[in-house]
């Protein structure tokens, strides 16, 4: 089995190739090559069995995409994207790398006239306020953002294809990737990956919104197992609607700080300093609270059970198992 | 105020053109001039008291949008689009027309600098089965068709345009219309208006489905008003979800030919052929029945009240007033 990644070079693209390197298979079937593309050069991860190649572009860019699919690769993965902010300040360009990238994907497949499975990441940005809590399967895709509604029409473009017989595609919806590893970023969302991983390695976390705040959160590892299920699940099962929300874990940030407390102590939790940041808590308030996601559960995703899981997931992957205090 | 209709050649383009030439005005302002684009050339309606222009083109191709938005249409009525059936058959000009066509739209509206009102038509097509009934304003978009996809896409395009203040931008749903003047056509739709108006000219209709299917229709004058409405709404009513369904009159395909009956007599409606067809039924049985329009009920849409209403208005706009026998 052949795998292309494309987005390789970002945080899940970049653990779901450790995870198949180190796997070595994908479900029952083993890896004989594995592409990873993104517009900068993609880490090897270590000790894989199979060759691996690097590739770097710009996805939209006419040749691109059929290109990447001379070896026809088994599965593919489109993790690439513009992130959410830059999508809203680079309207042009997240038009071009979200809703055309994805295009000339699935235009190519079509043309390349074979049948790949591709998994294409979507988001929780394609739902907008005013929302229900929890959200259904059945509810509205009303986005409030352009990056939402990029991908809500790569949905609609995975379905489509789909459909006809061109590709045989999922669209899943992440949840909130918790606890993002490395360093703080500007994304309105960085909080609530901050609050865990800055007290942990003994740095002080700023916490910009209410303890009230509720999201939907699932770890690193989750996502790329996700993936890894997305990519050998029988796809007969699904239906013609082929985008669906992941499971995760709905907590409130106040129970996130006291699922850190728990695991790791009072003076660790007393590292993060409240700082109310009205813009903030203002785009926080429009985002969806949580999901009651009974198709991806029945297709058999699994999520973590509680944030506590989600923090011993990060001390584990990204610290060493190490509780520090 | 200057007017654009995009595909002003169709149906419910001419009628639109042949009211506002009636009218002279769009709600409160008078129309000053009024252009009517499609790949064909568009009939000019009589007695307009404002300047007509026909002009003729490939809506996707580099620069026709800008060249149509020389003169900045104040209202721009998008309804151009590759029908249901031709778009699922031929799926790159559907694409091409149903989907570049309405983002290059957008996109020469956007450089062009201001901010005219568009209203776009979308489709009850937008959504697929398994389906409530009603369908309410929050119900999920799946389409099952590519020109419902195209139709879906189309919407997200108008809602994020809008949402940006590139365009002020809203997305009609507009029902089934029903009854449908000129010859029978080959849609799997074509018996709904079929069975109402080959009886009343004194022909035989074929009936290809049973009769408790049941759908959502509004007359081409109903059609007309939605749209004159929609150009003239308070935009800031609408919100950010800048599409939603339009109100109809739901009847079971039996109600359809009592009301006929009640209205024209047993002769009439004894000129229905009932010749099932399973292919036929199986496409409609995936189609929607009826929907919970609160929205546009609350934005001043106004649709008929029966179907009885929607027969007389056959009667009165193509028959000239008579029942025939």
């Amino acid at each position: 089995m052949r795998v292309l990644i494309l987005g390789g070079a970002g945080m899940v693209g970049r653990k779901l190739a450790e995870r198949m390197a180190r796997d070595g298979r994908l479900g029952d079937a083993l890896i004989d090559g594995l592409t990873l593309y993104d517009i900068i050069p993609a880490t090897v991860p270590d000790g894989a069995p199979f060759p691996i190649k690097i590739e770097t572009g710009d996805l939209p860019e006419p040749g691109e995409a059929d290109r990447l699919l001379i070896d026809r690769p088994d599965v593919i993965f489109h993790l690439a994207a513009i992130v959410s902010g830059q999508a809203e300040q680079e309207f042009e360009l997240g038009y071009r790398i979200n809703m055309d990238g994805t295009r000339v994907v699935l235009d190519a497949i079509r043309k390349a006239d074979y049948c790949p499975r591709l998994i294409f990441t979507s988001s929780l940005a394609v739902f907008g306020a005013p929302l229900p809590e929890p959200i259904g399967d059945d509810y509205s895709v009303a986005p409030l953002t352009s990056y939402g509604a990029q991908k809500a029409i790569g949905e609609l473009l995975v379905s489509d294809f789909t459909r006809k017989g061109f590709v045989d595609g999922i669209a899943v919806r992440l949840p909130t990737i918790c606890v993002r590893p490395g360093k703080p970023n500007a994304a309105a969302s960085g909080f609530f990956s901050g609050i865990i991983r800055e007290p942990l390695a003994e740095r002080e976390a700023v916490l910009p919104v209410s303890e009230d705040v509720k999201h939907w959160h699932a770890s690193p590892r989750a996502a790329v197992g996700f993936l890894m299920h997305a990519a050998t699940l029988d796809s007969a099962l699904i239906g013609p609607r082929r985008a669906f929300t992941l499971p995760g874990v709905a907590v409130t940030v106040g129970e996130q700080i006291e699922a850190l407390r728990a695991i790791a102590g009072d003076k660790v939790a007393s590292r993060i300093r409240r700082e109310p940041d009205p813009f903030i808590q203002g785009i926080v308030d429009g985002w969806p609270r949580a999901f009651d996601t009974r198709r991806a559960l029945d297709l058999g995703f699994e999520a973590e059970a509680s944030f506590e899981d989600i923090i011993r997931v990060h001390i584990e992957d990204e610290l060493g198992g190490a509780i520090p205090d």
